[in-house]
């Protein structure tokens, strides 16, 4: 039996980079959607549970089946997973992001939370994204890769509890040098509100920023995708810093 | 000056979990609240990118500012400290949750994602729950353990990229046997939606779940809080899994 693939991301069921993925997949095996009906860019881990969510059929031939769901990409992967998956998925795919989820943007990528959401979940997970937010974004360069790391990861598998977070340069397929597994870069948005007043005089604010990498290292990121490769980021459900225990330990003592 | 404490929860700027916070962070310094409008739990690290922020003054008086907004506690977080701060916080604190956000709750959490966004811009802060999802549930057994691990967070600081998941056992406070450092115990929420028709005959699915961990380690918060002691885990921004980085390279090479 050919193995089954999941797929969701955060742009919405219909976005590009969605298809442009479907499309891959379905080189490999079954290939079932469940998305956002909607944008839902920047939800992170969100999940709904203060209403109900609603599942709308796009399609179900030929061994691709399509649906769109009023939540988010967390809720997706674990409603179709339970519900609209004829078997255990053997991966999970979210994306092709329009945008950049390298370095700190995972914390807020929806793309990233349903990656996060089927590693906790207990299935092999992929998050992928190409540094173009453009809804038209082509994403032809980044076929070639995407397709290369679906079959290594179907063929060789994904450790334990490791999701990856693959971000493609936006460039032409024979312009991209490689890939390489990474750390995230240190880096920071530094936001910026913007004031303005409505008509009736009141303020609101809209979140603006500026994201800023100071020189990062060879072996991050955004090093691998200035130098025009492909990053791969090995990601952790488990946000424990280990490291920080033993000083902890001493600051707040152990009865 | 008193040091500047900034506030805010998931639970939204009314909840009783927040109220007993900003009475116990006052007697340390002045408080800046800004909080959701509503109940905004499981939105775990989203921000609102799509449509701008209205923020509603409660009160400004006697050392204690209370500002309501329509976003996400990582909005919140982000606005009061650009524009809402007279200064920047010493400290940013989120809570106190009406509910557990001990081991893989984290990743939901919209209290842990304020005090996450936090840390990444650089302040140190800590993230309060009680495992007690009652709106009306008693927060006096927690005031001991959560002044003072404030008044030691101020006096001793917290090493760099570090925030602290505390989680405080529904105990009587002469009941609570300390405070223990510990890491995320592995869990997992074995979900289960729950398919209903409408009155129309239309499928709709509830989240529901049940929460599953097994044996949790001593080492670890869930058996802290099953044993009477307060749980404090460390918690890192950056989630790449830094020790799957050379088993992934030789799987997927290094050009």
């Amino acid at each position: 039996m050919r193995p089954l693939i999941l797929i969701t991301n955060d742009d919405g069921f219909a976005a590009k980079g969605l298809r442009t993925l479907d499309e891959i997949a379905m080189q490999f095996g079954d290939v079932v959607v469940m998305a956002p009906e909607r944008n839902a860019s920047g939800t992170s881990h969100s999940i709904t549970s203060a209403r109900p969510l609603r599942v709308r059929t796009i399609k179900e031939s030929n061994g691709l089946n399509v649906y769109a769901c009023d939540g988010t990409p967390v809720d997706c992967v674990k409603l179709a997973s339970e519900y609209f998956c004829p078997r255990p998925p053997a991966l999970v795919l979210s994306g092709i992001n329009h945008g950049s989820n390298a370095s700190i943007n995972v914390l807020y990528s929806g793309t990233m939370g349903a990656v996060i959401e089927a590693t906790a979940l207990g299935f092999p997970a992929i998050g992928f994204s190409l540094l173009n937010h453009n809804p038209e974004a082509d994403f032809s360069g980044a076929i070639p890769s995407v397709t290369q790391i679906i079959a290594t990861a179907l063929d060789k598998g994904l450790p334990p509890d490791v999701s990856l977070n693959v971000n493609i340069p936006r460039l032409p397929a024979d312009q991209i040098k490689g890939l390489r597994v990474c750390h995230e870069a240190r880096a920071k948005w530094l936001d910026s509100f913007e004031k303005r007043l409505d008509p009736q005089g009141f303020p609101y604010w809209w979140l603006t920023g500026k994201f800023q990498c100071n020189n990062p290292p060879e072996t991050s990121d955004q090093w691998a995708l200035e130098h025009g490769y492909v990053s791969i980021v090995p990601i952790q459900p488990d946000f424990t810093h280990y490291s920080a225990i033993p000083a902890l330990t001493n600051t707040f003592g152990h009865d």
